[in-house]
């Protein structure tokens, strides 16, 4: 991991001093860089004796930067892992350029590890988040949107990337076919437990563990798997308030509280944390097609530890 | 060039609804399509024999849409090939994230093509891209703006995609290097030609023919090559006008007129379009290097064409 950071910081260098500048304040910021750490993971898993994982691992990096770029745009969530947007200090058109520059750099660096498969693979997942971005925006404020309909976006938006990130690195090292699979269904279903974990902090974590403001998704009137829960069981009356909250954004100081009474009283957030522990055990039981190893234990302990930060 | 456009129609397809209206907004609208064609023509100066070339040309098309989207973020223009800007439509953030997404599709088509050494040549150039559209960003408003800076920005946003477009089908090709070389010269020669004739033509084009407002650049404050050559020879007081209307953006309706004036006294549309004539003259002399033929003329007369728009 050390050399995926050293990647990291020397290709978010230009001499664009603005490209540096953003990046750092993102890329720099630290971050759990649980993506890299998959790749890694399961290089090691497959035995790879290259170079090439490191690129991959930076590439998987710059790209979920890249969306949190564009997300600052798309969503001006007022704090992102404890710091300013970065849309809010260096406004919108430099934001959605330096995404674009560090997405380029993503292209870079797999092209570098020179896998043409493994490319394919990326490049699908990076047309799948976009399109999962998309579903997304178009869902904001949807009361139709069910348990399923969420599941679907976020399988697309954050998922993808898991899987591509675990699957890759199998290809450069020549896995056959079930271990790669295996991969490739050990980082979707992680990346599935991870989503949903975030969504269910969203409305009961605390904003200083979080970095990130609690209510967020409610303010910006994105249903997601705890609204979605609480919507299947709604009075009529509540789902006149999810509607003129989420579908309208007509939202008064008091809304959020009431929010989080209704989303506890359809048991939300339970409902939401036991779908990532299932998506968890998944993950975890997937990889029993490798040898039992220390490394294959730290990969299933991990995705027990996505789900464990919510309790 | 029918194959490209089924090509094109048929990538920006998604199943979420959103995409495809937009891109259809931007892409469908027709455009001049002068990348993939020089793309298409590069690969038939090799006498490349495969289907490959189809795929590169979309996506270099699919490249620049993307950032023509994200360019309407950026600088806020209200025309674009004659339609309203997609960001005043559906505003930034499914402007963003369609972008993000034919940036993508373009990487997909390109690792269908299948070779790493084209990829890697169309991925740098991405990068060189966005940090050019950084550049000039950092650049807005900055008297201190040189012809040389100003080349040097453009070679990077809109000649490297150009250069890009014409080696990317030499090598799928098996191109010499001599003749890949020349490629890329032609490309990247034609696309500052081509950048400096949209320059000249923002100070004395007209919007009918151009399908694009007079004056955009002059009031998003954007320095481009009829004002910095202005700005080379302006007197105090003519420094003190681009000042208050490049720099600080402070602009009264009778601002564009005195700029058109300024720049016609300072001849900064003839040494601009000058400039272009050179550009498209060596970009049709590097095609020496291949044996005549109705191709070469062609490709040789596209470079003439570029800049005959002008007058």
């Amino acid at each position: 991991m050390k050399r995926v950071e050293a990647e990291i910081a020397r290709r978010m260098q230009s001499p664009v001093g603005m490209i540096p500048e953003i990046s750092d304040h993102l890329v720099g910021a630290g971050g759990k860089r649980l993506r890299p750490l998959i790749a890694i993971a399961a290089a090691g898993l497959c035995d790879y004796r290259g170079d090439g994982h490191i690129k991959l691992a930076a590439a998987v990096e710059f790209i979920h930067n890249a969306t949190l770029l564009h997300d600052d745009v798309v969503d001006g969530s007022d704090l992102r892992r404890g710091r300013r947007a970065a849309n809010l200090i260096w406004g919108n058109q430099a934001t959605v350029l330096v995404g674009d520059f560090l997405f380029a750099r993503s292209f870079n660096l797999m092209v570098e590890a020179g896998s043409l498969d493994a490319l394919d693979v990326l490049s699908r997942a990076a047309s799948v988040i976009a399109e999962g971005e998309v579903r997304q925006l178009a869902a904001a404020g949807d009361m139709a949107l069910t348990e399923a309909d969420y599941l679907t976006i976020i399988e697309a938006k954050t998922a993808e990337l898991f899987a591509a990130a675990a699957e890759a690195p199998a290809i450069l090292a020549g896995a056959d076919d079930s271990r790669r699979g295996a991969l490739a269904f050990y980082g979707r279903s992680l990346g599935l437990a991870f989503q949903l974990v975030d969504d269910a902090l969203d409305y009961g974590g605390d904003t200083a563990a979080l970095g990130k403001s609690v209510g967020d998704d409610f303010r910006e009137g994105k249903i997601t798997m705890p609204v979605a829960v609480a919507l299947r069981g709604a009075s009529d009356e509540e789902r006149a308030f999810w509607s003129r909250v989420m579908a309208d954004k007509d939202q008064t100081e008091e809304d959020f509280a009431k929010a989080l009474d209704l989303v506890r009283r359809r048991r939300g957030v339970e409902a939401t944390l036991d779908a990532a522990r299932a998506r968890a055990t998944a993950a975890a039981d997937a990889l029993d097609v490798f040898a039992p190893s220390p490394l294959r234990d730290a990969m299933q302990g991990l995705a027990e530890f996505v789900v464990s930060r919510a309790s």
